[in-house]
């Protein structure tokens, strides 16, 4: 097996967005494969003692948060515009994400959510969105639901959420490498994808 | 006046370390000017309700912070050791950098406090470390304390803090520009120093 990195995501996170957008193309540059892992925030910031994002607990660093991703979104030719509610409700769309990787088409939904969230300021748990995200990835709506209402599905979200909280994630994007490195935001990515491949002997 | 960017620092910070010691070099290669600038980040936490560092606030944070610098630093080629007192206190090297300021040392005592601080884990609120600082940096300790004593030397170190606060900044390394732009973290000074050029009209 060549190189791999896990790609921690929480579809509220604005970091998450940047690295989602680029992640596809900086790893096959790489040759690095990714393993697209949505978990959730929520019960992470909780074993932290917040009850919401940190970016709303401390107004200045939220206010700079907004200030950081529309200078690099901009740099990047990425839209950007915040939802009305931070942070979104990410629990149906890592559900879904998690039916579509069962189809194989995990990395063009999980682009489609963030484009709607972060790229229009969209809800993502309103049904209509997540209904254009589905169709725009590719994939059956109906169908694809009845796989997310799956209780498999419902347990592998959590244990995502518990894998990443064992391996001392505390914040999204993060990634991780087969030798249990650990690296998180958006700009630790091409350190991620370096680190992936000097720790992978060379296929023969 | 050409470029100018004010980098914001506190001697306890870690992060703060990584950009001291990078930050001449880079800023001389952008053609940027430099305003050295140390403040205080205990009133700045305290005033987010926090009585230390957010890296002993969340331990896997924390543990993570260490291994990212030890990682960054590993590949700059600069040493790391992490004191036994995490945070230090930066109270007498600030006041000693103002004073080490007015003598236009101000950068290479900057340096000699963090290269003791993060590269050797020495106490940098010890006198006898601090000495070897100023000595190191071509000061006269005794003159230079004297200076650094002066009642002006402590307000200029409050209105650092006080600015600081009032521009927004709630951690340190930061940058700013004469636009009133921020950028946060050892990761955002390239992107700062190329912001003051782009804004700066160039020297006819």
């Amino acid at each position: 097996m060549g190189p791999t990195i896990i790609f921690w995501y929480e579809f509220a996170s604005t970091y998450s967005y940047l690295s989602a957008m680029r992640i596809a193309d900086a790893a096959q540059r790489a040759e690095v494969e990714v393993e697209w892992r949505p978990f959730l925030l929520g019960p992470v910031f909780k074993s932290q003692g917040w009850d919401t994002s940190p970016f709303n607990l401390y107004p200045a660093k939220g206010r700079y948060m907004i200030r950081d991703i529309a200078r690099t979104a901009a740099a990047r030719g990425l839209a950007f515009q915040m939802p009305a509610t931070f942070p979104g409700n990410g629990l149906k769309a890592a559900r879904l994400a998690l039916a579509a990787k069962a189809q194989g088409e995990i990395g063009g939904f999980t682009r489609a959510v963030y484009a709607a969230a972060f790229g229009k300021g969209l809800d993502i748990f309103d049904d209509a969105v997540l209904t254009d995200c589905l169709l725009s990835a590719g994939l059956n709506p109906e169908a694809t639901r009845t796989l997310a209402s799956d209780p498999a599905v419902k347990a592998a979200l959590r244990a995502n959420t518990d894998e990443a909280q064992a391996l001392g994630i505390f914040g999204a994007p993060s990634f991780t490498t087969g030798d249990g490195e650990l690296f998180w935001g958006d700009d630790r990515l091409d350190q991620a994808l370096a680190w992936a491949c000097a720790k992978t002997p060379a296929k023969s």
